[in-house]
């Protein structure tokens, strides 16, 4: 079981650093493409996060505009409220519901995903209470394809709803024992009737990796000339990687005219990327869960998969989220499921922006590029260099140094913080340590001058 | 901060399940292949686990073996002491070091990685002592591409040296300011002299997706043409893609005769890909760490690598490694960093093998490999099937009533699941709440039938 002595300590994670770090002001040296400040240096050499697809200087990314390619140009759909309710620790009430429902159309998500009303008779309240809320987030429910769930659903208020079905021989055999030509015939009844309401419909297969292929495209085909508005592709145990899911999207792609959505989970440790991989082939909108919870380890989380796509396109990304309230939905749903925000978390884990070796320290003063790929600030958050331990380098003591307004020669910061090294060789250095030893040999450098 | 507050929370987390699930037998209808052991069936159905290169049935693996592919034949690089000691928490001191080595080496890499002697003087003694153990593994150091720290490395009995230079650009400017044609001669220079003592070594680039295409090719080909037994690609900032990855390392392949490293970063989540990528472009070693501890966020973790491929070649990975001492190795790090196992963390993390939804409870009970692609006894782990929620299903509750011998119809068990879904709807169910639920139902049954 996860520590929940201390509900609190969630909040204390985020942002909140080591003792032993130094706060840089990200601000400093950066222009406005966040290399330093200097005109001409500016164009040549621009923080990655600038780089879409126009002025796009990463060697490795092609100088061409991708065809299939939705990288720039995706919908997110966000799954706390269904995928995330399937996560062990996860019981929402329905202010909580609403609570995260209301944060994450702050945060700008083109659609919430919530669990069918079929399965409970909170669960129908809850659906409803959500959809009165006016959001503007669309708002989508899940259900098995079966017209049972389907006239529940349709009479929430939800904007569309999505339906899916196992189509590999592990769950037909082990799950619902049905065939193809059932599954089929199925889904275009659930389809049509979602529709003949006027709600937008989607149609996934279920472990879509270990689907035959055929069975997968005809099923996919079908429901499309029957208008459904998008087909599903989900890796429901974990088992793909990024080289199958561009192979199978960028085929289906060829088959079918609707949007292509995509749920990866998180077992194998693929989920983001097979999701950015999936948008290259052309898929059109990405399932994500507030730090990826879900079934067993989870999904995307919304975090994780906004920092790759901010790398891809940062410019479409800020335009269209407001990435400053991501935290505040983060600390929500962690709070809500009794979690701590894991220390590695992406973005807003609390070593994310962290600068430790000597050499990455000096680089990352000169230039914030040199190591990094996300501007801390662009989230609301603070990078930080650390100093006290043996990996140290003089440019991060230097800097200290500046901030604690000691007036030290090279030489000196080079003799200062060959004593921290050693130290540090003994025992864990704090903040305060750090200061001391700066403080006292200054102080001793004054009284041998004087 | 981390809540340091209660130390033994991290190995509580490990293994230990919520209050609500039902402990499975992991080994109830598994046959040799994970698939329900009636003969016939093991062959059409095996276990995701066991799709080697050799028997593969998923429909999106190649049929064919590829002829790049170094997915069934990978070496690890375990950086824990190297890469590890560079995250904001660890400061490892001698004993800390020699445990973990020694608990690495008893899981089975092939090589550890040391933070450079040249960093102090500990550092360099830490090095001689770990040389010292006799361990089964390899023992590497990391320096800086410079013969200084080359004279102390070959010094310290080291099997292997690495070393890196940045070639980016930004590192190049902002970093160590030197261009290509010093570059690639000081390189030679150092693997010439390493080389000389009888020692293996790697020559790595630095930020290399942030380096010029034929830079990097022109230092790779020139280091591999005075015989380095290995070159280094490194995502140093965590901007790669899978695609981008295979590309550069098939291309790298053409190109130099030696063996290929990987170390990709996970800023925005694809270190886990980007390596299973490499490899299946011929890459032949991958860097990971324990629970993934670095710089900022991190490497792949070495569970959620090996995961990975013990997904894609489960015979290989179980011949070669010591599966069960993962969980050791994680505890051990977990607690010399004071962090807690992410609740998410793969294999290990404490809902990586629970199930919740109905429809997932059902299936798991029916066949373990229709949610399923990690067997848990494999890695001395447990099942749990979640049952006292609103999602839960009749044939989770099935289970847990057959457990509890209570002689109940289906029928009847599907009205108790009604009574729990709607209890579930009012307040969150722990385990004995359930099973009050079925007790007292059960005996109003045989009640009402005396």
């Amino acid at each position: 079981m996860c520590d929940h002595s201390d509900p609190g300590a969630t909040q204390k994670v985020n942002g909140a650093a080591p003792e032993t770090h130094v706060g840089i002001d990200t601000s400093m040296s950066l222009g406005s493409n966040g290399a330093p400040a200097n005109g001409a240096e500016v164009r040549r050499q621009p923080h990655l996060g600038d780089t879409g697809n126009a002025g796009n200087v990463q060697p490795f990314n092609s100088r061409y505009s991708d065809f299939l390619s939705n990288v720039s140009n995706f919908k997110i759909i966000e799954s706390t409220l269904r995928e995330g309710e399937q996560f062990a620790n996860a019981f929402f009430d329905t202010e909580t519901k609403i609570k995260i429902a209301k944060a994450l159309d702050k945060f700008g998500v083109d659609c919430i995903e919530l669990t069918s009303p079929a399965a409970s008779e909170q669960s129908r309240k809850d659906c409803e209470a959500i959809c009165k809320l006016g959001l503007k987030t669309k708002v989508i429910t899940h259900i098995r394809c079966h017209m049972d769930d389907a006239r529940i659903a349709v009479e929430t208020g939800v904007d569309g709803v999505d339906v899916v079905m196992g189509t590999s021989k592990f769950l037909r055999e082990y799950s619902h024992g049905k065939d193809m030509t059932y599954i089929t015939k199925t889904a275009i009844e659930v389809i049509q009737f979602v529709k003949s309401k006027g709600i937008e419909i989607r149609f996934s297969t279920e472990d879509s990796f270990r689907s035959d292929l055929v069975d997968l495209l005809s099923i996919y085909q079908a429901v499309d000339k029957v208008g459904v508005n998008r087909v599903g592709i989900a890796d429901t145990v974990g088992v793909a990687n990024p080289r199958q899911v561009y192979d199978l999207v960028r085929t289906l792609r060829g088959v079918v005219g609707c949007d292509i959505e995509c749920h990866f989970h998180n077992d194998t440790g693929c989920a983001i990327a097979n999701a950015y991989t999936a948008l290259e082939a052309g898929a059109t909108h990405v399932d994500t869960s507030v730090l990826g919870i879900g079934e067993r380890n989870g999904i995307p989380s919304l975090g994780g998969f906004i920092a790759r796509m901010y790398t891809a396109d940062r410019e479409y990304v800020m335009s269209k989220y407001n990435l400053k309230a991501l935290r505040e939905v983060e600390n929500l749903v962690a709070e809500a499921v009794q979690i701590q925000v894991p220390f590695n978390n992406y973005v807003t884990g609390y070593c994310a922006f962290t600068h430790k070796a000597g050499i990455h320290a000096k680089a990352i003063l000169a230039n914030p590029s040199t190591y990094e790929i996300i501007r801390p600030e662009d989230f609301g958050m603070s990078r930080y260099v650390s100093i006290g331990h043996r990996l140290t380098g003089w440019n991060a003591v230097k800097s200290r140094c500046e901030q604690l307004e000691l007036d030290l020669t090279e030489e000196q910061v080079k003799e200062a913080t060959a004593a921290i090294k050693k130290l540090a060789d003994v025992r864990e250095q704090t903040m305060e340590d750090v200061d001391r030893i700066l403080r006292n040999y200054a102080r001793s450098i004054e009284a041998s001058a004087a």
